[in-house]
């Protein structure tokens, strides 16, 4: 269903050149002072048009909410967002209408139901994560004002050119300061550089988003199957051309023996603040990760944050593989709905390189499941 | 919670050293035969003690079936089976009890639940995927004779011992021939003696296990949170000790270009029969893939079986990351739960690489989810 | 949670003053031609403003569909559709901003959330059954054009006045003839008198909505949790100012003996089309209904069509019991938010009686549930 | 599905005549120190063969508990349950193999499913709700310890004989007192008397169970979908033999008009300790409905408890009405599976009234409601 979430639920709709695309917000708490300006700058980092390494459809994307406020705060109820489809030009992709591109949702869709919307990828279009970012930056504001936590994503990986970064220290203002997202100024250049070779070829190209929250509470995440890094997973494999998860060492930590991966714990014995907001609930039902005066750390953290599926107090870090971009404009092989083989070269407007409008995507996500799990954990403590 | 899946719908329970553990099957189609020595021999495949590569508890681990069989057939009502716990001696981890393993789940429980069953991992253990198994095994069941699908996992890589193995041949018995599960017998052997070595060692050792599922019927899966890849990296992710999950090309595939990962679309004029049973009601419902005398094929698979989340038909291709096994018996540095710094030298039974009893539990969650992705499909085709 | 359903599942969102209200509905089948002017219908016949027996506010209520749709049909996709807020008056209800209407929910949601949209109900108007009439105008269509099943519902008490209807031959056209929807032409003008009464007295009357459905093919509804019976009682008690459910019998029933209850089986020889669309695919795959040239059919149907919980073939017959309008215009007796007693005079605009615009939601809620089990049944027969 | 609720959520299992019956209870609190008496006080409570007036079917019905606890205390985890089917005489129900009993759903399982036990009902015996009881009591204690709340049941008609209780005062051990639960000794007798005579005419009987559940926190239930009378409604519905639910005024606040029927506020100036246990987490955080020195009560509870499908912290008091139970012993005519009409003449045990041993089971489902409302809304509070 297009329905995320166990206690805050997101519910998205909207197909790329439809009316318009939007989610409902469902298990908001009451009371929130929205902060809606924080809403509109998460949809301006996903949105296309940003610069010459996105794609040039300029989509005003100004979100609207039609529900769940009152006199600036949240109701408990559900928060319906839109944005309205300004800037379709359905006569783009006409020449597309009985045409499978390859590695595209087009044959699959036009199999699963017999219909689809030609327009733009229809569903599959990676304009449904705008309901996801939107209703992410509330989950964002949820996590920071409750136990200050606070999740990033970043460029870690285009084509070959790899970054060195920092997942301690890495800020928001590093990662926006760069064109193509990546906080790595020794990089950053080159990677632009080839992301517009290759839009210049008519070509594209796919890369690694690595993600880190800080302050994560001790104890988010559920045996068995909803463990934190499954849930994770879930949320980033669902997004548009995705291939790959990995948390802490991920496949690399296949290559370790138990004795080089296992994290050992220790005391740190001055922390001040801890790794969570001391004022929080959360924090007050965790006792038992404070003793005497210290604070059960991990020296290393291959573990990624996560051990038995639940949170650690240690920086949650992981990465997500996306393929180069499906549409080219190179020439290609390919099938139409009435079985022809056919030449396809298209013309669509597109993005060379979808990195670089992904972190907004995979922090909304990370912090989607993450405030799913503090109100999961909240209903636990109480008893 | 404890369940998992949205048709076909299982809910295990069960510590590791309590009575029993066990699941409840619900979705289940009436009026199957089910092949109880089929779900028996899944959970040999993953049961302990099977050779000198794995834990030398013997579990003896007879599945019984308390419901939902009336004359050997299912009703349609919950199956409830269980294995009882025989060969618990929690003796055995009486020295942890006041321990926090590294890398292990004792510190989480201990924090998000106030209380842990401490002898042998309790709800961690990996012995809570019996249930998984079993019925994965009815899962399969319905797979094969519904659609002629088959889920088969193997050793990819153990530690740094990569496998070469053609997903369009592997056998079941090429599999099970090999001590280590690696089907390909130039590098099995080679693995075993590295496992060997390590228990030696009183160290552990990880790898990445490969699951391919064949005769996929085209249009499994749902956009948008529902994506087959995204409810397979789920399934995959909330097993014990998984790192990572990708699919296709994966993580590789993100230093290639648009161009070079897209798999083309053509024609196969030839097909007889085509990638799913022709007998199939899904098949029949999804006349739109066969056009003329030819079916809709990729000439690569860099997508690895699903486009837009959606099975298109060719063979469905991903692998699982697990890292090193964090029980060792090599002295390690650790905390417990009144934060003393203490050394821990672990005495229990366990398995130098867990890599060896996985495939049975991938292919199990592998086949869930299609069986689950089925029904659903089955739901939206007949209207 | 705003959800309901498992398989054909809506989302409601939206309060009373906000700016909008609308429904997402959740899988729906693909390749429906869409009957937009049916939704508005039925719209239309929720809308306040019909007659002197219904509030004066007028509201528009035109649906806008934003989604999940292409060409007129049914992508298999979120249908998104809003009805915009256009006649709120804010004004109207700022003397009851600190005020605990009594029978109201200002009081539970105050308490609850610790803030409400005191503006006509905020969430909890019945306004918000505007998005659960537009899907279940399609949940209608669904039945309709798959199973030939039928659902109706009308006034069957209004106060002390009850009307004989016949379950088998009511019509909708008998229903809207009637001001009060009640299609017993023998007490519906003493009815409507009454209300007027009511009104012109500043207070308000309950009564029974009564409603069936026909052809409705046999097997719906799911042990053990989710019978047909359980699932239209959630969905007629989750209407506002509901306040009993009662199937068949009913509470009538309980002063029968068994012997007297009991619906005795017998074979209807002559049955020329069956109760339910012979084309459909439920009843392909329900043949043991049909033995030899007949019909299992009951000669009673005190159990309203459901039998341990699953449909039988039977007309599903059920009655909903609606308290008076809360809202009355006579000087009542409560308390405000910082607990002083106070008296309150109410001003807003107000239906003196829901029973004349109920109809069409209590058929919606029974549609919806008909067809979520439709699907549901759709998945299970098919193995 | 076989899943009932959201945070407190159980699954159930089993046939009458299979292994065992049994639940898995998911997301209880852990640390609870179960009460295992009370588990099985509630089972005995349910058991048939109490007294001459509940079939004489002897089932010893003792609970084993499988998972979830350690060393007496939940672990938060799962709690399997489950109790054997001993005395299962499959014999008995030979004659009934091929045979529709009347009102029963041997024709409906039969169409929905193609395959049935028909050994004494299978899933759709009352021995499912074994499950549900064991469940229940667990729920019981939570409420207990949480909020003092606790929930009651009991005869409140039998056949044509009603009883007069206040809701405010009836306790257990009235209850109990009573061989047909009916805390009213001036129709206590009478009923039993009713009863056996039914019995001893091979006939059965129909009632009403009355439950009231106090000290209720004020806040439970949700818009729009989960208010807390339509989970109820759901729950007692989902009962067998059930045909009707009513809350507060129910179908005869019908006939009231607005001003009779609203319940108007006060403030109750010297309540002391309030309708929740003051040590409550709950009532620490709904300090609103405590103004000035006193506490926001209704003067009369037409609604029963729930205003706007949220608990206002008056009794929550609702009825449910049973249909006679439909295995009679008098010939009755009916339908065997090959279209025969047949007379058939029950032999096999049964209970000529089940009112006597529902009110555990209605006690339990409503303390399922309310437990899973009550983390529920936990989850809600805290940010």
């Amino acid at each position: 269903m297009n329905t995320f979430g166990h206690l805050f639920r997101i519910t998205t709709w909207g197909e790329s050149h439809g009316g318009a695309v939007g989610v409902v917000v469902d298990g908001c708490p009451p009371q929130i002072a929205l902060d809606i300006s924080a809403i509109q700058f998460e949809l301006n980092r996903r949105r296309p048009g940003q610069s010459y390494l996105t794609t040039p459809r300029r989509e005003g994307d100004a979100v609207e909410i039609l529900s769940g406020l009152f006199e600036g705060k949240t109701l408990g109820t559900p928060i319906s967002m839109l944005v309205w489809n300004k800037n379709a030009r359905p006569s783009d992709y006409k020449h597309l209408k009985d045409v499978y591109r390859p590695s595209h949702a087009d044959f699959t869709y036009q199999q699963k139901y017999g219909i689809r919307n030609w327009q733009g990828g229809g569903r599959a279009s990676a304009r449904e994560t705008i309901g996801r970012v939107a209703a992410g930056a509330i989950a964002k504001q949820i996590l920071r004002e409750t136990s200050g936590t606070e999740t990033l994503a970043y460029v870690k990986q285009i084509h070959t050119l790899a970054a060195e970064v920092d997942t301690n220290k890495v800020t928001l203002e590093q990662i926006e300061a760069s064109p193509v997202r990546c906080p790595d100024p020794s990089v950053s250049p080159e990677m632009a550089e080839r992301i517009d070779r290759a839009r210049r070829d008519r070509d594209s190209l796919g890369g690694v988003i690595e993600s880190v929250a800080r302050n994560v509470p001790v104890g988010l995440g559920e045996p068995v199957f909803d463990k934190l890094k499954a849930d994770l997973a879930k949320a980033m494999m669902s997004l548009p051309a995705t291939m790959g998860f990995q948390i802490g060492s991920g496949f690399d930590g296949t290559t370790m023996t138990g004795a080089e991966h296992n994290d050992a714990f220790y005391v740190e014995k001055e922390s001040v603040g801890g790794n969570c907001n001391p004022d929080s609930s959360l924090r007050r039902n965790s006792p038992i990760s404070d003793v005497h005066s210290g604070r059960i750390r991990t020296r290393t953290n291959n573990s990624g944050g996560t051990q038995g599926g639940i949170s650690n107090g240690e920086n949650i870090v992981f990465q997500v593989a996306f393929k180069p971009t499906a549409t080219i404009g190179k020439a290609q092989q390919t099938v139409d709905i009435h079985g022809n083989e056919v030449a396809l070269e298209a013309t669509g407007r597109h993005d060379p390189c979808v990195l670089v409008r992904a972190p907004a995507i995979v922090e909304a996500m990370a912090a989607l499941v993450l405030a799913d799990h503090l109100l999961r954990q909240h209903a636990k403590l109480k008893m």
